[in-house]
């Protein structure tokens, strides 16, 4: 069982982020990345067509016949989760209660801010998952929608982003915050432009690291770990692959290769 | 026959903007929108993808008995009118060659830009279309993806839109572009904003205003206006209706009602 692959999924390339922390902190487990481009972007989409979507994608992975679920998207993470949990017999990891846990273990002030898609926001599952953990921490949510777009464009650090930013933030910083969850995979791109946008008064709470610490304690506590070294990452698409080997390249910081067009629908 | 409805179909939200100038243009005419939301957008994805979703919308409009065709949609135009065309027995009209032959009505020193999706640039549809008219036309494209989410957020006419759009028309104004085609369905919305960026020397084309005179000009030659007023219309979705209702109010300028959700695959 510990020799079989962890399966990923996202809804496109944003899930590399957490793919990438997990190659780095898990080298020697093999994994099998899903991108389910050809329905792109999930964080627009109603809770119902999100969940038949990640339910889809989960089935797929479960095919492989994975160990572990990882669900490296935050929008399918905040509707998704339970379900797959039901649905599926084997653990599943989501990147909300890593990203709760951290911010909730972070802030000083008790006043955390969370951005992510409209999907995530609209769902209150950040604000529910870290309320769960301490009541007396007060969430100040945004969706900013822009920020999938202008990572995906190369554009994480330009002007246009700084500007999008500080029309985002100012209402989390006006409400005193000191610590700000980034609620969606494709936000760690926009870390040096956040930080420039809110100074050095601010803690960032990256989903990707913590959900790859999470797994690791989940595979150590299950006696799962794979003994062998190196593990290999297989990816899969439902679009064809140019646009994902193009833009995901930028995130993973490395080109990509082996990339399989597959159908879920 | 002329009694029977229109059909328009768009990945989303974007086709309101050539529906709402047909309803102006032929009060007349019933009409039955689909905005294949659940799997918005068209213009990041392959031609392949775009394909198989034209063909099942296109299928869903024939269902409803539609007496013709309008692929509100410049991505699915630039791929998929031909086997549309093929495929279903009845008149097709799509916006690249209403927009393409404008453009070539207007420009005077024969230098062309044009806009759009990445789908719509990558394909050179409006590029073939405009050359095929007129030779001696140089066309100079420039793909906007940001444009899209900018319209969708409401920020049009936001300074962040300014910037955007001074970056991307740069290369198309230094090479003394003297028309410019908006060659997606969402960017007529974008108008004070490229209008302000591009100085009065620069003509602007919105396919949706071209697009509905084809079609009225179809109607007339074919004999198929309806007799009867005022027409209705008709809205399908395959996502919940809720962000399409929201989004979809602002590109039409009143508010949406009776949209029905349906599923297409």
């Amino acid at each position: 069982m510990s020799e079989r692959a962890i399966g990923v999924f996202d809804s496109g390339v944003g899930g590399l982020t957490v793919l990438k922390e997990m190659v780095r902190l898990l080298p020697g487990e093999e994994l099998v990345y899903l991108g389910d481009t050809a329905r792109v972007p999930y964080g627009t989409k109603s809770p119902r067509t999100v969940l038949r979507y990640a339910l889809e994608a989960a089935a797929f992975l479960v095919e492989q016949r994975v160990k572990m679920l990882v669900v490296a998207c935050n929008t399918a993470s905040s509707v998704a989760l339970t379900e797959l949990e039901e649905r599926f017999s084997l653990p599943v990891v989501g990147v909300i209660e890593p990203g709760a846990r951290k911010a909730v273990a972070v802030t000083r002030n008790r006043r955390v801010g969370v951005i992510g898609t409209e999907g995530t926001i609209a769902s209150g599952a950040y604000t529910r998952a870290i309320q769960a953990l301490n009541p007396s921490v007060e969430v100040f949510s945004a969706p900013c929608p822009l920020f999938v777009p202008l990572a995906e464009e190369g554009w994480a650090e330009h002007p246009v982003a700084v500007l999008t930013a500080r029309e985002y933030l100012a209402p989390l910083m006006e409400n005193g915050i000191d610590t700000l969850v980034l609620g969606c995979t494709h936000y760690p791109l926009l870390k040096n432009t956040l930080r420039l946008v809110l100074g050095d008064g601010v803690a960032l709470v990256d989903s990707a690291e913590e959900t790859s610490r999470t797994v690791e304690g989940m595979l150590n506590g299950r006696k799962l770990p794979r003994q062998s070294l190196p593990g290999q990452t297989r990816f899969f698409v439902t679009d064809i692959p140019t646009r994902f080997v193009r833009v995901g390249g930028a995130f993973l910081g490395h080109s990509l290769q082996g990339v399989t067009q597959v159908s879920l629908d």
